[in-house]
């Protein structure tokens, strides 16, 4: 088991961190202020020249893609200290075409997309000319259970007909947001875990609403949003399904391993940045004549923070060396840990920064509890904690179980 | 020691919970809604029909001012059983005039103001005819040790000048309010607690701005608010000084130690509203097969939810009666001790009904998101956890150490 | 709800908690030395005179049978209080006539025994002239689930005969203990919890073999004492069936909730113990320059301590105050609440601290190591915390249930 | 960063796991219970007889020695797989002479012994014919602050001349425990850190006398157990001294950092014990008519468990690894870490198997309680969790302090 990096891995972070430290980070704010600025929805030119002036720079310094081994290089624990870096950042994920939910969908069209997909879609995504959407969990059922997922899907003459709603399209507030990736029911009939399917749905189909956006906390995350979407009679021909009728939770299953495991590395990223405030702000303030790291718990409260990132900055990079191993049933036990464990831990650190910022904290002038909401989020997406739980007592047990 | 309610009040709380579950909370939503329309920092007519209205109301049927002794007839221990109800409802505090920081404001000039003050201000606040809000902490100093206060106010004549900034003015968006109350630094010598004062400024006073709202989490709780504040050479007459220059602190803590206690007690309605979500969520719900509220650990948080808030009610009606007993000194750690337990059961629960509702739970669809980041202020407002821990712990030790 | 007390309460309140203090409490130490003198399982004549000159003390002080509300003429409220104090102190609850199992089998003698059994059981165990002890668990099942109990008990004749093993026959260990009230099977059919009787047997049946003392945590708890015990072909006449068969768990029901709620006042008086220790070790100890109080979380682990323990404790009361209103069915979510929150409280204050004593604080040289392992017994003992949660929630549940 | 074996090592820690497991953990419970035959602190004919055939096993099987660098040929990392192995069973680690204190103590002879020393103490103590004690703590100050200890030490002609107390010295109570290494205190003046020096004191040496044994929860984990011990005008030689006066803080570095990291290896291997007993028992157990496992937040506990043993396990593996990098200053901060995670983690996992197997957890009847006693010391011995959480504060402070 290791855990280090080959000479070009080792090159492309120092040359990513330092990308990011000094052109991405000094521009987040700036882009964000710009959200209040006209239609919450458009980018506005400011933020245009922003993105592109940076996603511009990243490919030109061969920071583009990293997430997809062939175009980066990189193993899934390499990727891990990329992803890392880049969760410190509000823009560098984008900035690098490694954010989510699009590096999922890339990686549907690129292992189960048609030629036709390939060309409409995995292209112009790849590079960064478009976005796209991921519909998954819906309002009207637990998604937890993604066998009550229910947005119906019924095949008619030469196409498929679609009708029902979708909550949480995250990134469909993108004015680029150009596809969608859409977990629908195709059967009511067979075994539970075939009777959903994928398919593939553009943005501007006719009969597709969006009737408002999610708020996380009150954030909208304009422009990028978290859509609430109604299908009407949606029609798309055929050919828009992916792999077949039934399959859609094996496409699920390949999707979301490593769309967990990269939130969760960004994750890790978001604790170090919070840490790093903490630190910061307990070494400038003073109350009661002292620096605030030196009063009451609060080495405690630092040290706790180093303990548990390092832990679970370890278990990150151990499920993602389980994923370079190649089989991933074994990964899977490993990739539910760290879904656990890392946005806990971030958490947990980010909370604890906001209280060492006082009022400060809770506001808008740190990245902190923004930083929180997010990663509040993740405690639920892709399956919600209690979910991830089960399956790693569940792998736990099995050993001890006796063949019957 | 006795926490039962006099007939008196047993009527009272049976109306009140009334009143708030049947016409207070279904007007709650509509209120918020009408936000986004036109101005957020002006009433729209239906919000001010809606909250007209409900004062009315609560008036008639004699739920008006309980906070107030002789107002209400009750003592601090029956008006928290009061304050839980409300506490329930985003609008219920303010539609029985009951809401901070103006009754912190009104006990202020209640005890300490002059008769011109009373009829200027505290008459229309009992009226519920204007709004106020109280300026302590300030953005550039660590405001858990008060000391540091700085903002300035020097003697020029027949008036005081104000110099400097403040931030999270509660209340100090809304239209309404007409009147800040102060602290300030009158003088850089003499004993730490006896160089800041409290003074009254009209909020329409020359000299000061609004610079911006700050944002919970990313609420700005419009039209309330919260703003961040500045003072250039704002004159006030030397009538507008409290008690007197040097007597801040000792107002301080008569206006906070009530203040405490309302937050927390309202803090344990919103824990039981949390719960009764949670619970209602996990019986409808269904996923695997079952109710939610049968899977997995959901027995246990929902037994853990019901066991602290007991526990936390218990601890609050205790520092109630304290308080009734008379001797503010012995209350303190009583009131610390809430002040830190209130919040923390209420963030748990509702985290865990967060939790429970899936995405739902940290979208606008629940109160629970607003409520959580509300909640997550009262573990930094009017001191942060970390300086009431110190306050209970030295309490404890005082009666173990020598007589020196 | 009231949590006071009557005068005559109070005055006992104060005779005890002196005489504990003045008179049971020292004796603790050397008690407890004279354990690894000669036999542990029997009484040094050291031993028998501390325990015999305490027990004259405190019926001549009133202070005998408290725990009997005729006897000791006080509420389940009232009762608190001095159970609170007895459990500061090893000797105190048997001194008081006051110690677990022997309470709860006096009560089930008073409430189900025959007038024979009130003679030859019930009187001299209300005279401190012989103990008892209570056969409910078994090694072979898990005894959460109490109608896995199969200890098997057949009619023959004008006798039962009883075979099978228990363990955890607490105070079976001392000489003086003379009768066993024993939970069997007698029936494999009908309703799940109509199969179990309860039935008396003397200690000194023919068939009745003590196999070994159980450890906790290393100690044998001579000579009280945990015992495993084998019953073969134990015979006991036709009217040592206590009601009739089958009302076992009937009668188990009317044993556990006083019983339960007692080991938690006194779980409450061990951490108020543990916490005072701690405080007095902070202050004392010197490391860094500073006492141990002043380093590092100090502060928060005392003051966390206080804060659990008052809510605690008035959790207690609550529960002990629902009992009283006299609805067993009302009352019972109060005392699994407490027998959850009780040793959870009691074990993180004694944990706490044992670390402020160093290594200390493991050793023999406070009490606190010993009370650490009963308490933890207590999370299992009379149902473990799980089940208790479980009867929490659902009656939570029960609320938002729709009749069906 | 790599975790990884070689083929060595790999080919090693099979041998080491199948001894273990077949050999050694079956002779625990055999070798346990002869304790209480005769004379505690005797070994009896049957212990010699486990314990020298399973050494002389050991060796021939080359697991001999393994924590010695040269002895075993392994890294720090490889010997971590080793020690958690050996952490499983109650006597591994004796039997492959790889026991607390005597690795330490080797250490010390081997790195800051002189030659006499050497063949006096390091080579017997090498072959597994004596054994050894570490005596550091004393009861009369805080050790936390090791800068507080005491035990005087006077030159006096030829001749130091010892005098004060120690307690815990683990070990003493073998009878092959043959020589002690004694922190003591040479002078009072001068820098802190330089007043205190190591020497070497064969234990039958005149003067010395056993107090007691310390017991832990109980236990007073004879034979080897835990010694107060009293030095009264102990006369060793001059060169008996270790390094030079002064210098004793030094050596204590130098042995505690591979110590306090041995034990935290051998932690993970007990946590990992435990889970395995809580997974069997969850399955084999029944209640409410299911296994325990499937009961309420039974997976959560279990998949609580297996994340936070891979996460501690990791950092241990990580702190080894900083170590093997040869910078001890750099590898201080991560060996606090796994000082802090490594019993904490493990007392968790321990805590909840009790819990699992009710009563029976508690008890002798598994290696559970006693070994949650043993971890428990972990939190204390060889710097209290404070001490190194503050270590780590400060090493992460470090880098954001302003140089001045």
């Amino acid at each position: 088991m290791t855990f280090g990096l080959s000479p070009h891995a080792a090159g492309l972070l120092t040359r990513l961190r330092r990308f990011i430290a000094e052109r991405v980070m000094p521009a987040d704010a700036e882009f964000l202020d710009e959200v209040s600025v006209g239609d919450r929805w458009e980018l506005t030119p400011k933020q245009v020249e922003i993105l592109e002036g940076l996603k511009k720079q990243a490919r030109a310094l061969g920071l583009w893609n990293l997430w997809h081994p062939e175009a980066g290089g990189l193993s899934t624990v390499e990727y891990a200290y990329m992803a890392e870096e880049m969760g410190k950042s509000h823009l560098a994920p984008e900035v690098c075409n490694c954010n989510a939910p699009d590096t999922g969908n890339m990686e549907v069209f690129h292992k189960y997309g048609t030629p036709a997909m390939k060309k409409a879609w995995l292209e112009p995504l790849m590079a960064g000319d478009i976005r796209s959407a991921y519909l998954m969990t819906e309002p009207q059922v637990a998604s937890s259970d993604a066998t009550n997922i229910s947005l119906s899907c019924v095949k008619s003459g030469e196409e498929y007909v679609l009708n029902g709603e979708k909550w949480w399209a995250t990134g469909a507030g993108d004015p680029r947001c150009s596809v969608y990736i859409v977990m629908v029911r195709t059967s009511h009939k067979g075994p539970r875990h075939e009777q959903h399917s994928m398919i593939v749905v553009p943005a501007n189909a006719k009969g597709i609403e969006k009737l408002r956006p999610m708020e996380v906390y009150g954030h909208d995350d304009a422009p990028h949003g978290h859509f609430h979407v109604r299908f009407t009679d949606v029609r798309v021909p055929l050919e828009a399904m992916l792999l077949g009728e039934g399959r859609g939770f094996e496409i699920a299953q390949g999707r979301l391993g490593p769309g967990r495991i990269h939130h969760c590395m960004r994750a890790i990223g978001m604790a170090e940045k919070a840490l790093e405030l903490m630190c910061e702000r307990s070494l400038e303030r003073k109350a009661f004549g002292a620096p605030l790291a030196e009063l009451g718990g609060n080495y405690d409260v630092i040290a706790n923070g180093r303990m548990e990132i390092e832990q679970a900055r370890l278990l990150c990079l151990k499920a993602a060396w389980m994923m370079d191993q190649g089989d991933a049933r074994a990964a899977a036990p490993w990739i539910s840990m760290i879904k656990v464990a890392g946005p806990e831990v971030a958490l947990k650190v980010t909370d604890a920064a906001v209280q060492m910022h006082g009022a400060m904290g809770v506001s808008q002038d740190t990245p902190l509890a923004r930083q929180w909401t997010h990663l509040r989020t993740l405690r639920l997406a892709d399956g919600p904690d209690a979910v991830h739980r089960r399956q790693v007592a569940r792998a736990e047990l099995r050993q001890y179980r006796k063949p019957s």
